[in-house]
């Protein structure tokens, strides 16, 4: 494993009041889940199910797919570790900058690990694995559904692994599970961590086609998921209606980005979801994501280490109207740090 | 991954009044844990500490270790896996019967595995590995300690990974976390699952030298441990007082054995610890557990699939006194319903 990932409140001095840091959604109200753990909490004395059999069922049967082509894992990581394991030593394409994961569980794997930046490049050489993040992270552009389905038709020989764990939060088409299990060469990753706000409990999954979940299941640890996760799960797909007011987020998302290009020193990059890419023309993304903390109680993503992108790179994913400005502020506070 | 553990109420369609099917310890009285858990449920929005840092130098501290001889795993079958990952491909040994889960994580990293009886045989042959569970899994036995430190000393060339999860509950010696770490040939593992009766929070570490740990941390996921656990895993270090009287644990368990022994067609086998093996000389396991659990509401662990234990093998585990007579109450009636 490797360190610097977003989300690092737990090594941060100051408290933080505002998170930017993590593409979590932080919106929902959380007295269902505080109700639901109180009743749950016996099932921490006993062994969770093996392969969390009881969530695995439900979900196949919400997504019209059987329960022989979902895996259910301790989040979308362990997903990204299986695969990478269980295709040790390929000949591997990531499509970067992207999540570091995929290529550390490659790396680990003695993949042969080539990067790349356009999907044309998938054409042109022949990898046996394509890593490709949808929306992508810490972009959120997503790809185009028709180019994205025509290039995994016409590599029929090439496996892609699509990480979807933020497709709930764009509008723009993303492959369905459908897609992916009537296909020979694509596992989707999804989870419920970015959705439901619940990185803690570790629950993902992946979705593939049942000759290949069941390569890949044959790497897996029993007890993968905890049972207070499973039902956690399983009373999400059962008594939540979907309250993501996407319409909403988006929104706010064009007027939060709009906001920050107002501000001198800041460039704004495009993006089909809630978080974004920004570069900063003063200092260093790690001089201002300090100077924010400091002063401002608020945490950014720090995004240089992404592959392909420079000391002046940050991710910052919407939250509410007012932490929003609060950052809006910070930021104008730091810039004006430099006319002193 | 395989099936047929224990603790498999999740498959059981009566409810389950007594479960002896685990070796889990659950004396505990949990007031204090529903109350932890109520003041930290909002750790479940934020991502969790990647590796575990504040456990592991607590754990560390109060085992006179340096932080970096522990790395905290998703339960101890994380361990398990990782280690044989880590040693993929080595010649290896396994004591049985015992815990499958090391013969299944070596068989998946094509180990070549020789299962062994005698702990003589290691001094025999030039194995690089060598899995001991101490106390043993299933039948509660535990190695002789000098015997033991004097193996692996005379094999420096060999790997002992020693499974000490259940050591909380012997009064026999067995090895400390320093006799681990200041030996280059000893990984030890071990878990607040078995201790503290809490299987679900998936929270195991392994002990051993700095190199061996980080040539092992190397295949690790990043957030393997939920900061939920490890949460509970401080608070335990922190807060309570070893409140497990084992004299009282291992004197109910000598007295459950003796009146075990005396129902007519039970053979009693020796323990070290609060979990033994037994054998029914009527019918199998499989339909003495069945019987048990459709006519009394007692789950029992039926262990003919542990490597060399014929079908009439169970294990079971000492619980209160009310509810090991039950257990005698039930086998009792099993073997009368043969007269019938």
């Amino acid at each position: 494993m490797i360190y610097g990932h977003g989300d690092d409140i737990y090594s941060q001095n100051q408290q933080i009041v505002y998170n930017f840091s993590s593409n979590v959604y932080e919106h929902e109200d959380d007295n269902w889940l505080y109700n639901l753990l109180e009743k749950n909490l016996s099932v921490l004395h006993s062994y969770p199910e093996p392969d969390a059999t009881s969530l695995v069922q439900l979900l196949a049967h919400r997504n019209n797919i059987s329960e022989e082509e979902i895996c259910a894992t301790h989040g979308a990581t362990d997903a990204i570790y299986l695969i990478a394991q269980t295709f040790s030593h390929s000949n591997t394409a990531i499509f970067a900058p992207t999540f570091s994961e995929y290529e550390d569980a490659c790396r680990i794997n003695r993949h042969r690990i080539t990067i790349i930046k356009e999907l044309e490049d998938v054409n042109r050489k022949n990898f046996e694995m394509v890593w490709l993040c949808n929306p992508n992270n810490p972009t959120g552009l997503t790809f185009d559904y028709n180019i994205l389905v025509e290039l995994i038709d016409n590599n029929p020989e090439t496996l892609f692994i699509i990480d979807q764990t933020y497709h709930y939060f764009t509008n723009k088409p993303t492959l369905s599970y459908v897609d992916a299990v009537k296909r020979e060469n694509v596992v989707l990753i999804d989870s419920f961590t970015k959705r439901f706000a619940l990185p803690d409990l570790r629950l993902g999954y992946f979705v593939t086609n049942k000759k290949l979940k069941n390569k890949i299941q044959y790497y897996k640890q029993p007890w993968a998921v905890s049972q207070l996760a499973i039902e956690v799960g399983k009373y999400i797909l059962q008594s939540m209606t979907c309250n993501l007011d996407l319409a909403s987020l988006l929104g706010e998302t064009k007027d939060f980005q709009e906001r920050l290009s107002n501000i001198k020193g800041i460039e704004v990059q495009g993006t089909d979801t809630h978080f974004f890419l920004c570069k900063t023309q003063k200092g260093t993304a790690e001089e201002l994501k300090k100077y924010l903390v400091e002063h401002h109680g608020i945490l950014i993503r720090n995004a240089s280490n992404f592959e392909g992108l420079t000391a002046n790179y940050f991710r910052i994913c919407t939250q509410k109207k007012e932490a929003n400005m609060k950052l809006i502020d910070g930021i104008t506070d730091y810039m004006n740090s430099f006319k002193a």
